[in-house]
């Protein structure tokens, strides 16, 4: 069993945290919500009243936070607390440069550090089914692997520090543009009169077959967009994807107009609603709003 | 059984015609190509020395052309020689107000009609297991179901006059930005120095999870593009779902934008591969090429 | 002087008939509207009661119609109609393949044709002050120079047939485009609490300058927008824009967004008002109108 | 006249201190490269060994640096050594929540700063031609025109702090998009055969006129990228709009794809060629590069 101190005990972070204790491990939380922290403990985990006693003794540190400043933040205060050997899994999503930066600040103090995003939303943190994507050294992935097993169903290695990140990045590009396109179909579907319900049953069946139609769709037609994930988080992670498409020096214009679409979801006071609210901007464009 | 005139014997129409005639059905062939009709001849099927030979005595007759100009001809041509009651199915790929035309068009002599686009290619034109988009009234679409079954494994009727044709123009343009998608997650993984394969794994087992990724995404990173279905058709394709918005006076951005990729992939000279060979302007937009 | 036949006499082609009439030419002018005919010989013209009539005993013809498919049908018509030796000017703005039909058809019965389109819109038809982008051949425009000096002040001859179309094309796609920019900057500049008129009489002085900031940034600010040149018009170009580019193939991603953007103005019902509207698409889609 | 702080004595800054020198002014500069405060030395000012020397004393210090990240490390030196009541002018172009985060650091110790992003490039730097874009308060601005007065040609005060920042974005968004849509002009002009000296004549002649086409489209017929302003620091500028654009929750299709354009620009190499090799581009994804 390990000690863990876990940063950050939001909505992921909690019924992760929680998964941590009920299988054995020593979690001593922190989260600036005390509400939050009383939570862990009814779960079995143990109050920390701020980073640093978290910190202190853990073999092992998650943080699990909004965004990048928050990362650089409790990132510094956990470099600064924590005895060489450490690793620290920052399973947040942010830009691979913070990746990069927290690693090697973590680095020069002899922390091992993983960056360790993952997908399936609160539904997938709840039960304990996320999928993880871990950049970082193969023996610290190892050392981890463990721990992520409580927490996910799909775990994979997919390269050095940073890679978790873009592979988080890669996902969520995907995601949002398969929204946007099946948000065109199914307007252009019901622009001409055709049953939309038929019409996507037809796209299922073939190469344009996707996870998002088939979970999707039928609420889409429906227009019931309660998330599931929400537009503002996608927001969010479309300016990490292209982020990180100017850090490499690529060049990606669906990503761009696609991360357009979201920011117009967004603005359009949607930022609320399920990414699948995408279908709206594509409504609104063709003046069926 | 059932007397076909068969027009337009090339890579589609040669294997679907072979598998009426050897279910039983009568099926008379016209083909520019006079070895097209020889193999039709020798798969159990009849020589027409022309369009009108093929349509005379037919109670049903199926068109299978390359483009909106072919079927405005030869369907003018098949009007002009039928005898009412007839049931024409065009199963182009064409524009939907193409479709309009020609139904308008054989209604006036009381010829019945139906658009019947298919997708899954040579493959499943081979494999009789392409999938049907039918438009039209309930009653020709009832009536023409047998012969559907022959040629295909999924066969949905979606709606009237031009639905076919809609439905199939929605399912490239998902296609189309699906493979954009994903090539821009290649090149975002690999100018990153992550592992593509091990990062499509993951997008492979979330949210993301497509049948572009299933199918296709070992060629993409290996390069092969090898055809399956062309660019140039493809370039087809989006050109009809843009007209098709047009006419439906919607807006659809990321079609649009899709549209110019293939049409990158084709004016860079990559008309004859696969179309996941957009990859190569996502490359090329990116200096990796 | 010249005997001229003038078919199309609507917003643009009744004052352009008009003054050819002032300028001492024999204009026989038709049009399916009896008024616009009256008018015509109200101002110095002669009636024709059809194509036809217009056609015969004309050195030249003029055409000014709404779009391919009324020039391919009054085209098809002057040339059954004409004697060899008549020069055909076509004045609409058409797609770049309609101008070579129309040439080629011309052609084979000895008939010389110009496609000349135009911008300016009506108010620089009424002051015969149109920009005229002329193609055909060397001879046939300088012959028809002396026309075009009642009707225009800039007069280019681009190139061989159909130029005249590509120009005017890349003209409605660098000014659509423009639009939509200064519209993005304006919200922009109106999101951030910076005063529009200032911030753009900054861009209006630098390197950004451009003829739309000029003649109408007061008025976008002020969301005043009655045309001038109208958004169902854009649209139309914008489709000839990209019907250009795939007969070229070349891929024009900017073009194909800005269509999109136009396509939305007109979805949205402001197709009757100025194309400047374009920037009630940015304020849609920033959640801003 | 004015004592002055200055730092960041580069391509820009090196010109615009020599200027205040000769209009009389005390100029006491820094640059981390000792030969440009050398160069400083021999054109009259004063050499400073670093920034806290710079600032002592000085009435105003202005600072011209290469992007945010040296804005907020000099600007966190100048407020710590300031006395209150200096005036601080950074003249660098970043992101307008730095010119935000600069001014609320520098306000808590009484300091004034104004954000004065320029345009003019080099050339309007060396013949103190540039335009000036000034955010922040009146009574800041009134004092620092007679500055700005030796710098530049063009100077607006445009709004509150941020506001230069934010017009200095949309001017490099239209610049950097017009540039684009000349590219696509001149690639269909020249894939269609026609002149495309001849076509853009038109164009500037029109409702599409603007100083991209008055300046540049002589060198870009001809392929002559020499700078001019480098497609590197468009692609930087154009990184700041998208932020602007994101800070200010708005939604920017076409400055987006401009984005994109620029970077992939860059990634084919061409990142020290002047902005208008964003042509480059558009003849690679046409096949004809």
């Amino acid at each position: 069993m390990t000690t863990i101190g876990f940063v950050g005990l939001g909505i992921m972070g909690s019924p992760m945290a929680a998964h941590l204790a009920a299988a054995g491990h020593t979690v001593r939380g922190y989260d600036r919500s005390a509400p939050a922290v009383e939570k862990l403990v009814a779960a079995g985990g143990i109050a920390a009243a701020n980073t640093a006693e978290a910190v202190r003794g853990a073999e092992v540190v998650i943080t699990m936070l909004p965004a990048d400043e928050q990362v650089r933040e409790v990132g510094g205060e956990v470099i600064a607390e924590a005895e060489p050997g450490l690793l620290l899994i920052d399973m947040s999503t942010v830009r691979p440069d913070t990746a990069t930066w927290l690693a090697e600040s973590a680095h020069r103090k002899g922390i091992r550090v993983l960056d360790a995003p993952v997908s399936g939303g609160q539904a997938g943190a709840e039960r304990a089914a996320l999928s993880i994507m871990v950049g970082g050294s193969a023996a610290d992935f190892t050392a981890a692997r463990g721990l992520f097993e409580v927490l996910g169903a799909t775990i994979v290695h997919v390269g050095p520090t940073g890679s978790g990140q873009v592979v988080k990045a890669a996902n969520q590009l995907v995601v949002g543009g398969i929204l946007g396109l099946v948000s065109e179909a199914i307007v252009l579907l019901e622009a001409t009169g055709v049953d939309p319900v038929a019409g996507l049953d037809v796209l299922a069946g073939g190469l344009a077959a996707n996870r998002v139609l088939d979970l999707k769709r039928a609420a889409m037609i429906a227009r019931q967009f309660q998330p599931g994930f929400r537009i503002d988080l996608h927001h969010k992670d479309m300016g990490i994807a292209l982020a990180a498409a100017r850090q490499a020096e690529v060049a990606l214009p669906l990503t761009a107009l696609v991360a357009q679409l979201v920011a117009a979801a967004r603005a359009m006071g949607h930022g609320g609603l399920d990414h699948s609210a995408l279908l709206t901007v594509v409504e609104a464009l063709s003046g069926r709003s």
